[in-house]
């Protein structure tokens, strides 16, 4: 469904070339600072513009509807609204005769009957994410100030090399192609003891959010999918002092489910764009066969680019929750029972 | 927290070395056929015995408390506790002076300041999974009889050939070691339209299980970290007929969040286990510093070889979950709209 | 929270003298027949204007945000937004110095310490209520249509008789006070078998509904507070015929937490308002210490007038949810126990 | 369903002639003292024994499964469970032909579909409250020592007089029928700021509780359904310090949903026991017409008697968790707005 979180509650709706995308958050403490203008970085983080983004162009000013007064949280609803501007449906008109391969098209006919907003993705759109950057923006202000949650591209198209990025994505314009990549997100400052296992491990609540993100096919904390060809004797953490400092971080911050101070190290799988440029052969639902397909539009030829915001934001709503949730049930005795 | 799932719920409680393990299940439909037995396959695939895995022999037998009668479930919640019978607590003593590398022990302890019980991990022990698997049976009996859940290991410390694995385990044995692996799960015959997106995506419901489960690090579908070095023009599935079969699957059955109808496909990481025999050298409580450290106690030199069915538990209990919601939520319409 | 509901789920925003009051409904099922139209009937209804309601007034229009597309539900998250027009915030200047009696001021002033919207109430507005009665409006949408709710005042000030209830506020609004009143709503045509115990009784979910409604004090079902009065040989409803039909509805439709096909009958206490034009005597902020107090603004002398949508729109979510999680979790085998 | 409350959960299983009756809480922090004594104080008010409750006898021995260690909870669920003994099975054979006015008999076999265990009212009998008054318990017990939470029986059969109330019951007894009651429940030393409005008000948590309870058919907070036959100068409560005192108490405690300070006072409605020994004239599922009935076992001639500390129990609950909301959702500001 269309919220997440236990007590920092995201709700997102809108659709893509419907009025209006946004996200209403619950649980929300008064007496934050925030304004129209402390959206504004993030926001532009996850903005298009750049070569191998869509050339659609949206001005993204965030409309602050409740829960915002006089320039602090008022511990009400918040509301956010980014009304849709710079539209252009009719690129969609032939959605309905021929679902494009690996996008929701066929699945939103299948489980709506043909009800759902097609135009640009409607409800699926990527566009949906700036929801998400909006409330992770919220996220990190509610969070203690010490914690730093940062993103960055670790690979795209198998390369490693940062600089050698934008000849990767040229030569998939070029070809009427598109490329995908790994995001890597690591939080430091978070401290020992957020996460509710058994269900609600860290890793489990950020990985929902993860996986709610449009193109992720894949997550991993610390060594992630490495850790599966490590020894024990080698993927260990031998902790070195009282306050939880670890020799190596393999675990990636997250032990048994729950943070232990180190710094959180997740990386995120994100396929290439669905949407390309050259001609695809795919079912036409007139004719009940597979017929030639070139989709129209503007397109990501890469929509890893603009990711890393997106998944900085998913871990800031993890981390905001959990941080509630064990602030809420901290043990009642002041003394730890070894003291005694 | 300890319960997951929307409609149907399952709640896990107990501890390695207490009273007990168990799960209530909530939201199950009156009327399935089930008794102890029904549980018998999946918990002694479950069971250690093999070499690698730990010679704690428990037997392992459900009560069935609450929710069955004459033989069937009756709609109340069901209740399967099993009780804890080979308890060596005395191994466990010297948990407190110091918490052993990459297990729950020191989180525990910051969280819960020292009134977590340890022995055995307690709460952390992987021997919860005994309850995963038992809500996963239940919720395999709900899903209609032509969907097939199958997990196997596709990979233990590096190696492929399932041939090859007996002698990986045996040299970790040997070397007083641990190795880890990877399982791939599968899903045949679900159908097309079961996931909730935004947030309760397909994916994101089946990796916030998996995530539960633990020593997993990572989580994907389809080609998953794969599909991020590959171009769209391979990756794209091209759909192929009316019923949404593709030519390919390298989105693991599972495109914007909502099954297609194609096999579902994940693979989960399973670090190596933390409890190994050779000495470490770890933080000493008392001293402050880090001493060498031998663990006493029964361990799996490779927890992924009882992985398996706990994996498939863990996709049958979200589809499970999914399958309800999305037949709640089915269109009020009949008729779909195309078709007026 | 804002929130309420498990598949049908209401999420409501918005501050009285905000930008807007507004609501997200998820779980609203695909192809339903849905545009601003289908508002005004209820809208109306809860609109001020008649004697003894408040001379405010709002076009009350509904902007759909989101979640219809060509006349109807697409099976995304539907948003409704109310635009705040009529606002007289400079009324409401001196709320900081003194909090109204009977009124959330004070509390809010605890709770946010002085963040929150103060403006007419801000988020404990009795505008809210916009919110509810639109979701109501859909929920009704998506019920059977033989389902018929109908809400009635039943009491004003002691008085039991309609006639004479333009005079009774009359009389109020002359001496500067307020009265109260008791609302009756009834459902007819709702089936047997939705509710779902323990803790999801029908009655557990609508009175949620009720007491989430600014002024209800009281809620009971079927003879309610007179069933404590009444003997079991009378108060038992022997039933009738094999579809479930009782001699009498004691019971209000609802036996063990589920409805058992007869009327659903519940009754609603609704307090006077607590804006009155005659002077008082309550804390004064500055000196600590209780002066008189005049208030300004608008107000309803009897905003039970304005109450039976409100309710008729909370009965209406709680069995709109209800029918979806009972639909969902029906046994699953087709046969009855009994009938093999 | 089964399961309530956002952060401190309970999760209620069993039937009465079942195995055991049970319950799981989740969300109970670390550190608090707790043994199976701790439970015999509020399970012995609960107890039948006095004239006009049922003469069935169970030692209602509460067992620890999980949770609790070293007379301390631990942070995870804790599990506690209460064999049935005294199980009479078969005075409940003819049920399933004649299913018993008022009680649950008929809407559970149409909503199981004769899958239910009908024995002893199985998941809907009375004596689930076990349940609830050992959850009850822990819920004291996690809230401040200031908080006291009583409860009284203020009506049986429409007397006030305590002292009449054994010859109300003995006449009962001697007619063959039952008597209903009214509980009031009051809780001192809550501090204001608890309650989640829109829809989490207090009073919409508390009743949600109260309605699970069987045979309640009422809820009213301070002045109830009075409320709605006062005028706003007489039922508006003057503020008379700074600390949020009233000079009258209507409002019981909540003003706005939230707490305000000032003694919380709710009145339950009990209805008459459901199960009388003189005949009735019901249906007859095999006749399909309505035969006479006399319901066999043993039953409560007046429910309202055992009452009190159920009605305790759920005022607790709803405390409980609403205060570790609160907590949790404290404005991060420490100073208020005003002081600034």
């Amino acid at each position: 469904m269309n919220s997440f979180g236990r007590l920092f509650r995201v709700s997102i709706f809108g659709e893509s070339h419907g009025e209006a995308v946004g996200v209403t958050l619950d649980g929300v403490p008064a007496g934050i600072e925030l304004d129209e203008e402390s959206f504004s970085k993030d926001l532009s983080r996850r903005k298009s513009g750049k070569r191998g983004t869509t050339p659609r162009k949206e001005s993204d000013t965030p409309q602050l509807i409740s829960g915002v007064f006089d320039g602090h949280t008022t511990g009400a609803p918040l509301t956010i609204l980014f009304r849709n501007e710079n539209t252009r449906s009719d690129d969609y008109r032939n959605l309905i005769v021929q679902p494009r391969p690996s996008h929701a098209d066929w699945v939103a006919l299948q489980k709506f009957k043909g009800f759902a907003d097609y135009r640009g993705g409607g409800h699926f759109s990527g566009r949906l994410t700036l929801a998400l950057v909006a409330a992770g923006v919220v996220a990190k202000k509610i969070l203690n100030k010490k914690i730093k949650i940062e993103s960055r591209i670790v690979e795209i198209d198998s390369c490693n090399n940062p600089d050698d990025f934008p000849k990767i994505v040229e030569e998939a314009l070029r070809t009427q192609d598109s490329v995908g990549g790994v995001i890597e997100c690591t939080a430091t400052g978070v401290p020992a003891t957020w996460g509710e296992p058994f269900f609600d491990s860290a890793e489990s609540v950020m990985s929902h959010l993860f996986f709610s993100i449009p193109a992720v096919r894949g997550v991993e904390f610390g060594m992630g999918f490495e850790a599966a060809r490590m020894r024990g004797s080698e993927h260990n953490d031998a902790i070195l002092s009282p306050d939880g400092t670890t020799a190596t971080n393999n675990a990636g911050g997250i032990v048994g489910g729950i943070t232990n101070g180190n710094p959180i190290v997740a990386r995120v799988a994100i396929k290439p764009t669905a949407s390309i440029s050259s001609q695809q052969v795919t079912l036409n639902l007139e004719t009940g066969k597979p017929e030639p397909l070139v989709i129209k539009g503007r397109h990501d030829a890469c929509i890893a680019l603009r990711a890393p915001v997106v998944v900085e934001a998913a871990m800031a709503i993890a981390l905001c929750d959990l941080s509630l949730i064990a602030h809420a049930l901290e043990p009642k005795n002041n003394l730890s029972k070894n003291s005694k």
